[in-house]
């Protein structure tokens, strides 16, 4: 029996597959970087299944690369080597059971973030990590996904209680359990969450999920510069205002949204706001905030309470990536991700615009500022080497900029291959232990090979 | 030259002691574990220092605790091995950098969070984590502690921003940055966080703090059982009332604490509630919490909004372990640590009281609560092998219940030597990556070997 199949064997006959169409699906993500075909893709069903897939990748020396719903940014689902086997988890995809007393959820990886906030819906819960896309948890948890929430609810790592692994050889462990802490053993959540399936596939995850505000409410306010913007959100995170939501869009991303969701919003640097709370305290908390922004020069705030003027106002955030593709067609966008203590942000994001208009590139500035991260979208033709190289270039001058001053390369997407020349600047003598730890949990380098951590640099430590 | 001479050498020959009081000192924790003594004390003054006696602990294979304040609870500091260089931090206790803007401070491991707290009120900042003992923040870090304000602020890990560390070989490596979030590379925060010195030794800390609250309100809330109180906890965190502390003291605590502080306080079942915001949201959720404590039989609830009378309850919370020991001449306390899921808090409690009591020992319960965490605190003779026994017994049926539900053995105290026959039915399989991480990041075991991991499952891996 050769590799196919052992793999046919072990998932009964019908959950393997070579078909073109489907290796195709299976080659790419969401992000410019070039796809690269995987040479087979298997749909497991159990965390056992996963358990003897890695058995046989093991065998065989294949390289295996996890995947849930394809919309990484950084290429971190594209298979790289030879021979790479890819574990599309859509077919695990059950919301397994809802603690309601305990805040939890246990999930499959393939659950998605709008799937799970449905079935939560019933119980009065929600989920609270919203990257723009429509992602699988698994996905979110290897990547540490976060989004506009994070501010007031963490991130994807903050919401792990708990995974099933699957680890190199086969081997199934708990990296957690279900009290809301504990001091027991060395933390192996916070280190597989993260790890982008380079050091183990997820197969099941307990999350911590909240109860819906007893009250929401969501503003929009707009500005001459992005700096009175960037300094009314510092105003409202120094004045202690617990804020769920706070971000920033920058003129011509504006423009982009009303073109693409229909809105008339005014097309200046805005902040979108929102405050969750019961009523008093939330409308204390909306006055004070109304106050802070206009001091900051604030040149309009609108308050949305009912829910579908809400909903409108997020959708049109959430799709500003997706407004700028569709406006550009056939073009492509590099996403930067770097994130910068808040004393730092309206430097970081004045650069990052200087960055993209020198760069005669189009594109604008995005960013969830209430964490200091941000993101440029800047629209390429792939095809074109030049306009890869000076989105490289835009993408180099934030990356260094934000580094040079006690940031990250990514806030959110991972590292993948896109960030992977920046490990070392930013993690000096750390990226050796970093690699240690790759190579005693996989020593035959079968995760997600040549992700994070460059095997150049591997092989040479 | 020998290691006293080269250890010399690397202190400037005044800050290398092996004097007998020293090394008493620095034999015992505050547990109920049985001292020891280390061959030698050193005090550092710089992480180069530390990355010094590193390298030469290396060359002569000497094992390395690191010492904070010594109010560590199961023996995590107590030197295990013959010939132990014990690194005292107590010299490097500096509050480097206080960053306003970011909610940051920059911390020596040596400064103690009391000494923290008082540089922080001059910028109308504070440091959330507040375990009993006036303790130094590396050694929080170490053990991951936690204390009354973790359901609404987060534990010890969740502060942690950036380790400067020191390993075993002497590398000194960052683990963080000074963003709110990061995806890049593997979260080496989480995993030294919690590592009780068997990864390395921590010389700087950034910390996350947080703006003194607009408004603080305290109450009192007396019950007549443990399981009426327990029920009203749940029902204050089903309403998503965001409360600061909640702690449980049952009765014969309350007792002690009236004897020990001086107080008047009801001598039942009771709960100590805090809560932080601005004043019309705090009054919303005082209001709030009244109703649904009374609406579980709470016989008496009162509050206290003046500073004096919410200071004094704290106070006396936190030194209820002090009053059973004060209580108790000649005695030593064995503390119980374990953290269930929410929902199985009052078996947990009831469990905990059926055991103290049939073994014939006093002792009493008290808890943090919104978390699922909490103590027994149980009074013994430790020169009494039937009493040592006896309270081994009664924690061994504690963690077994909380490892039966879901829960973990320590939510805040950490492993040391007395949770170290749990971590194989707590952790199963996990216990194999936390081996070989431990192996390959100190592969001559000499950080506080023989702690969290036994050298005995170590070494038969």
């Amino acid at each position: 029996m050769g590799l196919n199949e052992e793999l046919q064997e072990a998932l009964n006959n019908d959950r393997v597959t070579a078909n073109e169409t489907v290796l195709r699906q299976h080659s790419k993500d969401e992000s410019y970087h070039t796809p690269n075909l995987p040479a087979i893709v298997v749909f497991p069903e159990t965390a056992d299944e996963v358990s003897e897939i890695m058995k046989i990748a093991n065998k065989y020396h294949s390289p295996v690369v996890p995947f849930g719903f394809g919309s990484s940014l950084e290429g971190n689902v594209i298979p790289n080597k030879q021979d790479t086997i890819t574990i599309d988890f859509s077919l695990m995809n059950k919301v397994l059971e809802v603690r309601e007393q305990d805040f939890l959820v246990k999930v499959q990886p393939g659950v998605t973030r709008s799937q799970l906030n449905k079935e939560l819906k019933k119980y009065g819960l929600f989920f609270s990590v919203d990257p723009g896309a429509d992602a699988t948890l698994g996905g979110m948890a290897a990547t540490n996904a976060s989004g506009t929430t994070a501010v007031r609810y963490g991130v994807m790592r903050d919401q792990v209680r708990d995974l099933e692994v699957v680890l190199a050889d086969g081997t199934i462990i708990h990296t957690g359990n279900l009290a809301a802490k504990s001091s027991s053993g060395y933390h192996l959540n916070g280190i597989f969450v993260g790890s982008e399936g380079t050091l183990g596939c997820f197969t099941e995850l307990t999350l911590k999920v909240y109860g819906i505000p007893e009250h929401t409410m969501a503003a929009r306010a707009s500005f001459d510069s992005v700096d009175d913007a960037v300094e009314a959100v510092v105003g409202i995170l120094q004045a202690g205002v617990p804020v769920a939501r706070v971000e920033l869009v920058d003129e011509q991303s504006m423009k982009q949204m009303n073109l693409y969701s229909g809105t008339t919003y005014k097309e200046g640097p805005t902040l979108f706001l929102e405050f969750h709370g019961n009523e008093a305290g939330l409308n204390h908390d909306v006055e004070f905030t109304r106050e802070i922004v206009l001091d900051k020069d604030c040149k309009e705030i609108k308050f949305e309470t009912d829910t579908a003027a809400r909903n409108r106002l997020w959708e049109a955030r959430h799709n500003v990536a997706y407004a700028y593709i569709h406006g550009h067609p056939g073009k492509k966008q590099m996403v930067t991700d770097v994130c910068v203590p808040i004393s730092e942000l309206a430097g970081a994001v004045k650069e990052a615009r200087l960055a993209i208009e020198s760069s005669g590139l189009e594109g604008g500035v995005v960013g969830h500022v209430g964490d200091g991260n941000y993101h440029a979208l800047i629209m390429i033709d792939p095809s074109n080497p030049a306009d890869v190289n000076l989105a490289k270039q835009v993408n180099a001058r934030i990356v260094n900029y934000a580094l040079e001053r006690g940031g990250t390369c990514t806030g959110e997407h991972g590292v993948g291959i896109g960030k992977q020349e920046y490990q070392e600047k930013e993690h000096g003598e750390a990226l050796g232990v970093m690699q240690k730890i790759k190579q005693v949990l996989d020593p035959d380098n079968i995760l997600n090979p040549n992700k994070i951590i460059k095997e150049t640099s591997i092989e040479t430590s």
